[in-house]
């Protein structure tokens, strides 16, 4: 599993696990791009990732105990600090500088555990892509995850054509075939990061999702709906979504009756087959009914379980047949253009060849 | 999976389904040599086979939608004709030739759908190995199915050599070890494509699974058992069953009392480990009676499961031990012909190297 | 799995199974160094230990029948004596020599059964280590097995330091962590086929599992407890057991109120990656109540839980990372020791060169 062969892209922040995965005490055993890591809070309140396996025997951390920052392996005793460090050996005086794990730097943001698994050198916070409406009390949702039996690039392909709503979709999130037809991306952006993509469907009925949580009486009246999605290496999706009535002239700025949701969705390898899969997709009105957000967080699973049956589907085909070749269609100008640009940062980091060394080796 | 290396013969019909496996519009998903096939029928009634990969992002065919003779991919909503051209694909007007998908010739005969895998310019319909029972309306049975974990030629040995009817079956479709002892075939004909064996079994009682269909009356008289089975290429077993009164001089042709079964069992590799077995075990008595037909059925799975045991078995500690050399007793003159046979088969059509090119890829 | 690459010692004998698990007829199939064995006793009350691989079509001997001291392949009745010669073929009168299969030599010693895959020439019963407890009166246990999914090592790495007492079994077997901080070995003897190891802990509580079978009255009477542990090659793990009076002077012979407890443990590989493990404690005081040896059993049950979690997850951890480094400790004397003394015999075994000749196939 550990020879990736530039499979991943190493020197960004990828999310680890929602803030709430390591409430009271938890210790998160998690494979990250097929490192295994311990997430944890120290009782000072820090943010804590190390490779999950004591140096002395391998021995899983997350079995371990947390003592104030420092994490103890509960097979022989062996205490390490924040910075992996080991600080106490149970009968041994001396400690060789050699025993200790590799940290990785963590930060929170937006309730969201972030963790840089490349050089840590240039770890800085500052890349980290914050998504504001996940920390704006106007905004409310309720986070949620799913594991995909799948390579995070089939969920990044998936969501890069709207298409399938009308397909997978039509009965949970998208709300007609019509939408494929008729509809078409109506911007699409190459960003040197990602994409960004705007699409418009006019004066259809709201989709079964977005009827759960309006008044009845706007049932059967017809919006206008745009999504402006935006995708970003190495797999974080943002979207903003907008249902205006039909007509109503929402593209020139005419917000009256409009609603709103903002969504991002973050795909982070657990390896080169199977992903981690976090989101929250939030609503702005009347954000203490807590029904409105469990309605949408469910729709939502009901949705992704649509994808999911559909994208484990063809990992499996690809397992049995790595030589199987997919082919464009004109729809695929943004999912190629963020195959090719992920593929190049890749790359690059690859010529430069620092970064092995630093991921998940004790130094 | 894909590189069988000469595993398996290409050019030549094998089972795919029971036609009652495509009724009411569904959609079989069944991988056949290694490849991903969907199977159903058109709304005309034809019987249409594709590569189970959308050529768009690998989607699996069987989880869309029939259209006519159409299936349309649920992903992004690709359209495919019978004989696997892109016929539509919705927000494009375009369609490249290069978007289709491999289609495989298909025949039903005798209630059985048959695929050809190999090169379809060579798919003659002629060349299905048609078993009349199956189709004659004096002859009655169930159509059964059973999956095994076992290379294919693992069950066509079994079925070579039915001195295991005395050991494995002694209590269901066997019915004394003495058969091993006493009886031998009486001719053992090598086919050019497979062989052909005839066995007798004088003066014994019926065996449990004839028991269980005959009045009482029988069920003390001695019978003298024949059995003609014949092997066919790739693996396709054929065979007549007949209980005469002992002494009767069935063996020159007095039927009176005779009991008899037509029987067709085939062997079609899902891998180079698993197996799709198909079969059915007729009968000529009360046919409208399903009593009878039902109690064969049962007492064939019953004894099929015997040999399951058995042939899994064998499967785990051959994969556990690939090195492991089998050798043949004089009772295995028909299995070793057979497995001779059949490599040349497939070394020939190696050598031709024509087939590859074929098979599984949208040319 | 055949290709061992010296991972094994095979001139030696390992545990096969207790005798119990040979009892009314049991054919037993155990795979022990990736080899399928078929364990039984023949009518004459012999031990017997068969290739489980019919020669034929290498169908399961464990599936066959016990006929004497001989075995039948209930697949086309091939029978085999105790020496894996084939003695009847039914239906074919020549028998030639090459049909049989490997008879490993198997000795009962201590109710344990003891299989020999080496150099059969080799096979010296007086190898055995017998443990006399097993087999004298004065002592009583029940013997008991589990399976372990993690390479033999990691079992003989756990008890190769009684540090982790402390901290995977406070509440079970240790009692306190303590013992990991106040403790070390007070003699570690370096034998040339493993080591011994003595270690005090002296003026502590009762540990839980020793609690449970003493009377009330000492629950709270500090104890000086003494461990001596033998580890042996390839895996055999021996332990006497005392605990005196805290103080009493056990260390100068006074053995008034001192408790004691003997021990033996067997790692077995099944495969590189699985372990059987057999164990007996056992005790010498009111040994007609059942409830000791009961109480007893079931307390190393659960302490044995307590490590398995650990090393199979250690397991994992190695198999998703071969590269992963184990590094040592002060305390990891003897387990060095002991994987240096025992790479150096798998080695000169496999210089010796005529191991594999012997091992698992038919001569």
């Amino acid at each position: 599993m550990n020879d990736d062969n530039g499979i991943f892209l190493r020197n960004c922040w990828y999310v680890a696990a929602w803030d709430h995965e390591l409430l009271h005490g938890a210790k998160l055993a998690r494979t990250i791009l097929e490192k295994p890591v311990v997430l944890f809070r120290g009782e000072s309140g820090r943010y804590i990732a190390l490779d999950n396996r004591c140096c002395h025997r391998g021995a899983p951390l997350s079995m371990g105990r947390v003592e104030g920052d420092c994490i103890r392996c509960m097979y022989h005793g062996m205490k390490y600090d924040a910075s992996g460090v080991c600080v106490q050996i149970p009968g041994q005086s001396r400690i060789p500088e050699s025993l200790r794990v590799t940290s990785y730097p963590v930060q929170e943001r937006g309730h969201l555990v972030w963790i840089w698994l490349g050089d840590p050198a240039r770890a800085d916070p500052a890349l980290i892509v914050d998504y504001p409406p996940l920390h704006d009390p106007a905004w409310r949702g309720v986070p949620a995850y799913l594991h995909y039996d799948a390579n995070w690039l089939l969920i990044v392909d998936n969501l890069s054509d709207f298409a399938h709503l009308a397909f997978v979709h039509t009965n949970t999130l998208g709300g007609s075939e019509e939408y494929a037809y008729t509809t078409k991306p109506t911007a699409i952006e190459r960003l040197e990061n990602g994409f960004r993509v705007e699409r418009w469907h006019r004066d259809s009925l709201p989709p079964p999702y977005h009827r759960k949580v309006i008044p009845p009486g706007e049932y059967e009246t017809n919006v206008d709906r745009r999504n402006i999605a935006t995708m970003l290496v190495p797999g974080i999706f943002l979207m903003e979504t907008m249902f205006a009535p039909a007509g109503s002239g929402a593209e020139n700025g005419n917000l009256q009756g409009v609603r709103q949701y903002r969504n991002s969705q973050y795909m982070t390898p657990e390896t080169r087959r199977t992903t981690h899969f976090f989101w929250n997709y939030l609503h702005n009105v009347d954000i203490d009914n807590p029904d409105i957000a469990i309605s949408l967080r469910d729709s939502l699973i009901e949705g992704f379980m649509e994808d999911k049956a559909i994208i484990e589907s063809q990992q499996v085909l690809l397992d049995n047949d790595p030589g199987f070749k997919l082919r464009a269609l004109e729809a695929d100008v943004a999912l190629t253009h963020f195959r090719v640009t992920l593929r190049k940062r890749i790359r690059e980091e690859n010529e430069a060849g620092s970064v092995t060394h630093f991921a998940g080796q004790a130094v």
